[in-house]
């Protein structure tokens, strides 16, 4: 990331007269504390192995209910086949670090995957013809499905496929997963940080069979193993709460925040074009203008609204300006405020 | 690691009749689980930003007590250098990942950081006259202080310091940080894992100030963040907690469990030649034997007990055996027959 943008976030980050859209956070109103305490308070309560040192796949309990979340839609996947990992971001890396080469990632994508991915030694292109990632479901930066799913089960090269959004299309349909149908090529990706909450820090990768070895290897080698302790709540968790209602109520909420953003867009500034989203957290707006994000972010804070700056979703510098705006974690009064702000910065 | 090694290991682990001397785990009575159950509902209930997403520096907070901790060993650390990490593993992989090149070990090393470096691109020599590792105040595998810190502070090159048992020496002398006398030079690793809980994974980096973009850039890439929880919950727990006590506590354990395992093995094996550990959790033990040391450790876990293998913590390969036997997660009695099963095997 831009250190420059780094520093105009936590400005935003720390001033109360400013209405944050950046970053992609999950509502707080929605994070299961209670649940959360109880399960921490159990498993700290009881488990010598919620404190201990673990093995580097994660733990079994854990795996087993990412498996059975899977079957339910489709994929049987061994859990032996599964690694618990410190969030997407790391499976991500991971992913990166065995297969290196080009991973082709169309014309704007997640941010901190273009990251990971140069970082762990691989290239990013908008298209090529090696590895492609993807993420299912609900695209990110923008807010709809991308992938065509006969294309992709048509094409031969690896599939790094990202579910992060994948559970919270506003329509509910929870798309198959890939995995299901293309298993020796997919890198399934999952996460618990936009349903469940970020600040545990659990995701986890599927690689393909014969890539699983490797993988294990870097994650083992990276961090030794993901937080027991987070691993062991998570796992209590499950059995206490009905994720799927859970998943449920923060659909129909971020449906409703999107409609107030994109409701409030439209009537202050009728000229910006952009996509409904179909699910997540973020409405993707192509401004058609040229010239410097970072210049326009500027604008934006001092104007009392941050967002994100669409140069970071590039993985090949586009001459004209995009901006994330993300309603996830936002009230519908500051979203209606917030378009305001943008209206008079886009205007 | 090696993946027969693992086998082994897990076999072990499932049996009930095996004494664990493998993996270098804290001792389970000494966790603070009280303690951390409290902090861990403190903050759930308290802070939304427990549960969210964080900056990748980690907390002001920990940051804050980890400065402080270090300020009161004569390293005066500005807060902004320091980047909280899943663990000391992290730090060795992001120290690895922005120095590249090849990091002398000396004859035997802790067997995951050799992994860490690999894997992230470095490599590794018994000798050589770029980067250094070394874990200052107790090395491991060997338990005594190997750094010559005159010899050290008259070097030239990066000094990735591991200070994972630094607080552990039996004497109680934890040595002055060595980023006190080198800052420009200093890689400063250290963690919670064998004094407070493993399963929380927190350490830390403090990088040179040259060098702390790049490592910064490369804990984002990799995760994004360490877990905001277990952040806040540390946190929380060391005002609430007497955390010189806990670890002077510690260090008297650790100090009988050493001298048991010690005297057992004296008893039963006096052939065996090894030195008394200043600290930290293990003996290492050369039986000056040649061979394959995984049909050694086969032979160990037939007899009820478990080491971990020689060989892994070697960066070029010896021809004679050792193995590292860990006291600290084993009560008297297990020591004691367990040397008596090692001294079947090893007599």
């Amino acid at each position: 990331m831009d250190p420059r943008v780094v520093e105009l976030q936590k400005e935003a980050a720390g001033r109360d007269d400013v209405i944050g859209l950046a970053g992609g956070l999950p509502a707080d109103e929605l994070l299961p504390r209670d649940a959360l305490a109880k399960a921490l308070a159990d498993v700290t309560a009881s488990r010598d192995d919620a404190l201990q040192y673990g093995w580097p796949e994660g733990t079994e309990q854990l795996r087993g209910w990412i498996a059975s979340r899977l079957a339910a839609r489709g994929a049987h996947v061994d859990p032996e086949r599964i690694i618990v990992t410190a969030g997407a971001q790391q499976a991500l890396t991971i992913s990166a670090r065995v297969l290196r080469g080009t991973i082709a990632v169309g014309d704007a994508t997640y941010a901190a995957a273009i990251d990971a991915f140069t970082r762990a030694g691989a290239k990013v292109a908008r298209d090529h013809g090696g590895a492609r990632y993807v993420i299912h479901g609900v695209a990110n930066p923008q807010g709809v499905e991308l992938v065509d799913r006969a294309a992709l089960l048509a094409s031969t090269g690896p599939l790094i496929v990202d579910e992060a959004y994948a559970e919270l299309r506003f329509d509910g349909h929870t798309p198959r997963p890939l995995i299901a149908d293309a298993p020796d090529r997919v890198w399934h990706i999952g996460t618990i940080s936009k349903t469940i909450a970020p600040g545990l820090r659990i995701g986890w990768l599927i690689p393909p069979a014969k890539h699983h070895a490797a993988a294990l290897d870097q994650k083992a080698a990276a961090d030794l193993q993901t937080s027991s302790l987070t691993q062991a709540a998570l796992a209590r968790l499950v059995t206490q709460l009905d994720v799927d209602a859970l998943i449920a109520r923060a659909r129909a909420a971020y449906r409703e925040k999107a409609a107030a953003l994109g409701e409030a867009l439209h009537r202050a500034a009728p000229q910006l074009r952009f996509r409904e989203p179909e699910g997540g957290f973020s409405i993707w707006i192509e401004t058609g203008r040229e010239g410097d994000d970072l210049a326009l972010l500027r604008r934006c804070l001092d104007a009392g609204v941050m967002v994100d700056p669409g140069s970071a979703f590039r993985p090949e510098p586009v001459p004209t300006i995009a901006i994330r705006a993300s309603y996830s974690n936002a009230t519908p009064d500051q979203l209606a405020e917030a378009a305001r702000r943008l209206a008079r910065v886009l205007g």
